[in-house]
């Protein structure tokens, strides 16, 4: 097994390599004038600020989780959690590094080289994202493979995910709260009062969005989906002794621990392929590029799955359940292009009922977020049943392996998703250092071009980070059943429809925190920009410069303060009913909050990406266009729709992870207490 | 059995007499000037149309269903199902006949006898809507138990159920889209576009906003808590076998299955005490007039229940499950009270919000809606809990039972919860002919006293109605397992996860559906409204008059055509998921759906009831009164509540309610058929 591991382990180094690379031709390119220097200066500065602060807190909360689990379950297990930690921040600190090297040099390429170059030097800085992911995630894993003995490994390793799951409530959570805060704050003083474009130099807010979209956009996506990564393939680790002895001596536990670490090894080489072979032709989509890197890379998946599922495992059953995942993951990203983009039917009757209002404006969206989660679930919903029932003929109880095999496929081309997802607010960043740098009309166009398709697949990253989470949740929910050895939660048990209630309803509780708590951030905002404004005309009048480093400081603030009770709530809620109610009870609860967490999420998304390109529609001359009073209301529903799609929508994917990785690794201690009163 | 069965039908008659003699003493009242009756002449008339219509397409529905029952199920309960049906409908045209009676003598009253015999007359005409439907479904049901033999009841009774529910998706459903189309197209046109008062009777929808008042706030309200109701004691029913033997010989089937039914009466038998005790005092709140009747009539039912408990079934315990519904169903309404009344915090600080424009007014609102779902549901834990617990003391497996005993306790006081929530729309309508008939201000000053009052208990009875359709849904639940006969509905089962996701789904959809059902019909209605003013300009002037008929047409179509699509979706999907995935994967679906549904709806109605008021807050002059753009915010968020809390909200009671009851009714075929590929 160990010699196996060791070849993921070199997997992982091959696409931390190409990272590195990347990264050092990235920061090769030219950063362009002074002025887009300086510019770029402040972003990083900022976003750095953020993670100083935000890594002061995390250190603390590192600390005390490895003595609570290690008190409470054992030190391996506490360490691996700070492993699987660490690992995270180490991605997320060099994704977000080259993420702010990546946007001036955009702007510059665009400048200097037209579409393509830009195109190229916006995705490559993506793509050193998406390969930091999953290599630091395979590489972690692949270690942990290499120098402990399974038992340990079986053991402990979901120490790890918990490590990955807690840094990531620090990522999506607080980076959502932050980049929404400073996001809508700009917009309503800026835009609104002052009346000031989008990126104007002179709102003292505008430095702390562009931070934004680093912090939430870029390392936040990049923490959630690292944790859905890890948590896919130790779900799958956990499993297979079940695996094993339902194959009948077909295969033992070390092969079926190994093989989803192989296939994610797989998905490493060709996520490096699929992000080589981008490349944009001048005149054309450059969304094009994207999609055919994503489909080369899913393909090359495909075929060594299949040859891998039979060598490895004896039975092309195995693969089902990867290409079952992989298909739901690329099926979910399309119907949310359906839903959210501005080609299709739902975000033009947006625009449309907008006519008569923002009221209207906001009943059809909630109307098209909530038809939206139809599909995806029915997606969700056949991949789960192709991959139970595949890998159950293989023999009786191998199916909720072939679960976690399906949430490993999905997960698998990690690299080159968040690439294409993380290539969006790299350009909306390139934008943005455009415009204030002034830089002339035809390299806003570029950059325009790009950010719209950044857009689309920002959205789509969201579907397909919502899709993995409900699916490695899933998996990990079956790692629970394992680890407690319950052998039903029966929803006849009371107990477990208590905890099913207490589950469907904590994903409304939190988004209603994390809702509130925007708010909150986004009028201190307020309050600040008004401030300076009032007490120095000349920032208006572009004299003297704005106070940025003070808007920064108010969003960092806020968003790591209103984080922690949502956070808490994630980590003490199954702690509180696993200890009084017992593990059926918490089995109902996982359960809940997973159903209803994932609805609520895909209808928050998507009512929120919808709402923002029905804006941007009208915006395109549609019934009236920018100035009218349609175009005001599709304002009204773009405003509700950012926390929706950008801090609400994808929080809940951490909770229901969190949560559930939380149940996994406290498991043996709920088993103890058997329930105080459940 | 039979001999007590007749008190129980006894019961149903006094409470019946009760209500007729209210009835004839509100003809009685003097309808005041000839005005005020040919408007609500016209409010009858256009009641009663779409009455008329909606029964014509109900007629083939009981038809097509009685046969569908009688051939896969049996005809026993085909004919229970018709039984059910038509007493609901009875129930419907009784109430509302009344209702429709006493809006026009409860202005007359308010012009003639002042304050006091206002409340009267309003409260006693939602008192006859009450008495009709806890006295006609306990009347049906203490019939079934006294004609058909135990046998027989048990296996066919579901029938009645899905009776009942059946035609509450015309009730509930349908007269939401009627109310809501109205109302928004009322409101856009009259108030927005040609700056008229709300209720004038220049506005050719205005009656049709009347009607709606009738057709959905009475009708529909009525029709959705007389399936609770039903649904409640017949699920009771079902479980009699199962609570005896559990019992290990202390009572009988049949004393367990008359338990409830007796519980019942006891609880007619206190509503009628209670709303015969409603006397309001000249100059003292209304409401408090209202609470002292409800808590008089729980009152009693508690007291009563201890003595039955103990003497029918040798515990005090069963009384422990009858005190937790009925503690749980008054809790409800308090917690709806606290997030939707202008007199807590979070009304306040919806309008609070509202200064920051609309998008603000709806990110809090929404807030407020989510975070209110928590206590309800906690209350509702708690509720099943103790119910569970102490039953299950008794002996093992009587448990569920106990839950469906707390339903029967928590809707035992039906009577009075439908008087106190059916008075709102009385008083409202009374408002309204006040209005059109120009009575003097001191008349509406009084009539908007008793609205006001009447939209705080219309917030309260919804909470109430979410919560029994919750426990409903859920003692219903208990009966389809045990008519299934499966030991564990297990969710380490995919087929029964995949249910979960698909059951969670279904709320989002249906919600969905009937939100754009609304919008479409409003539209309708806003062209209808637009039309007449612009082909004949006397209308706005005051001399001519509008066709209001016209206006009553549309609603009544749509409204009718509007239902489809959710209704078949209601019961189709149990039969889909029950025939296909098989019964296992449908107990999934039915706890995902009630799950995630509860939420959703709690939701729904709580953020439209607090944007309601937030909107009256402002008008009571907080941040600039009536007028200011805070208060445009506010009617943005009113606006957008409109479908939540009338028509989405409710409506999702309905879908949980009917799906589990169509579930229970046709499990027998599910359970021969065994799922064809789950």
């Amino acid at each position: 097994m160990k010699g196996i591991a060791v070849i993921a382990v070199c997997a992982a180094i091959v696409g931390l390599i190409v990272a590195v690379v990347l990264a050092t031709w990235i920061k090769k390119q030219d950063q362009g004038t002074d002025r887009m220097k300086e510019i770029s200066g402040f972003i990083r500065e900022g976003a750095f600020a953020f993670l100083k602060r935000e890594y002061k807190i995390m250190v603390i909360v590192i600390l005390i989780l490895f003595l609570l689990i290690g008190f409470c379950i054992n030190w391996t297990t506490g360490i691996l959690y700070i492993c699987g930690a660490v690992l995270s921040v180490l991605a997320g600190f060099f994704g977000m590094n080259v993420a702010t090297w990546g946007n001036v040099r955009t702007a510059n390429a665009a400048k200097e080289g037209g579409m393509n170059k830009a195109l190229k030097v916006a995705f490559r800085s993506g793509a050193v994202m998406g390969l930091a992911v999953a290599g630091l995630g395979l590489f972690g894993l692949g270690m942990v493979m290499v120098c402990l003995n399974l038992a340990t490994v079986v053991q402990c390793v979901t120490g790890f995910g918990f490590g990955a799951s807690s840094m990531a409530l620090f990522g999506r959570v607080g980076g959502g709260i932050y980049t929404k805060a400073a996001d809508v704050g700009a917009d309503l003083v800026g835009k609104v009062e002052a009346g000031i474009p989008e990126d104007d130099p002179r709102n003292p807010a505008v430095i702390a969005d562009n931070v934004g979209d680093n912090v939430g956009d870029v390392a936040g996506m990049g923490s959630d989906l690292y944790e859905s990564y890890c948590g896919s393939i130790i779900s799958a680790i956990t499993l297979a002794a079940v695996a094993s002895s339902a194959s009948g001596g077909i295969f033992d536990e070390a092969t079926a621990a190994i093989f989803p670490l192989i296939m994610a090894a797989v998905g490493i080489i060709a996520s490096v392929i699929g992000i080589l072979l981008v490349r944009g032709k001048e005149g054309s989509n450059p969304a094009n590029a994207l999609n055919a890197g994503t489909y080369i890379a899913s393909g090359i998946v495909v075929i060594v799955s299949i040859i891998l599922s039979k060598a490895m495992l004896g039975s092309y059953a195995f693969s089902i359940a990867i290409i079952a995942g992989l298909v739901v993951g690329v099926a979910i990203g399309k119907i949310t292009e359906i839903y959210t983009s501005e080609d299709y039917k739902s975000v033009k009757k947006i625009a449309e009922q907008s006519q008569t209002g923002s009221a209207t404006t906001i009943i059809s969206g909630l109307g098209v977020g909530m038809m939206s989660t139809v599909w995806p679930i029915i997606c969700i919903s056949v991949g789960i049943f192709a991959a139970y029932f595949a890998t159950e003929t293989v023999g009786a109880g191998m199916g909720m392996y072939g679960i976690a095999l399906a949430a490993v496929g999905m997960l698998s081309t990690t690299g080159m998703t968040v690439a294409v997802d993380a290539y969006g607010p790299v350009s909306d960043n390139a934008g943005g250092i455009a415009e204030m740098s002034e830089l002339p009309e035809g390299v806003r166009n570029i950059t325009d071009k790009l950010d719209a398709v950044g857009n689309t697949t920002a959205a789509i990253g969201k579907g397909f980070a919502i899709g993995s989470a409900a699916l490695t949740a899933l998996a990990l929910f079956a790692s629970y059943s394992a680890v407690t050895g319950l052998s039903a939660i029966s929803l006849l048990n009371p107990i477990v429809i208590i905890g099913l209630f207490i589950g469907a309803m904590l994903p409304f509780m939190f988004s209603a925190f994390t809702m509130n708590s925007v708010g909150k951030a986004a009028n201190q905002m307020i309050e600040e920009v008004r401030r300076q404004f009032r007490s120095d005309e000349g920032i208006l009048a572009g004299t003297s410069k704005p106070d940025y480093a003070h808007c920064v400081d108010i969003s960092t603030q806020a968003a790591l303060k209103e984080m922690i009770v949502p956070g808490l709530m994630a980590i003490i809620a199954p702690l509180a009913v696993g200890i009084i109610l017992g593990p059926e009870a918490l089995g109902g609860m996982l359960a809940g909050a997973l159903a209803a967490g994932v609805l609520l999420a895909l209808m928050m998304a998507n009512a929120g990406g919808a709402w923002d390109n029905a804006k941007k529609y009208v915006e395109g001359g549609a019934y009236g266009g920018k100035g009218s009073d349609t175009h005001k209301a599709t304002v009204v529903g773009d405003t509700v729709g950012d926390p929706f799609k950008d801090t609400s929508g994808p929080s809940i994917n951490i909770l229901i992870k969190l949560m559930t990785i939380v149940s996994v690794v406290f498991a043996p201690l709920f088993v103890a207490i058997g329930g105080l009163i459940g």
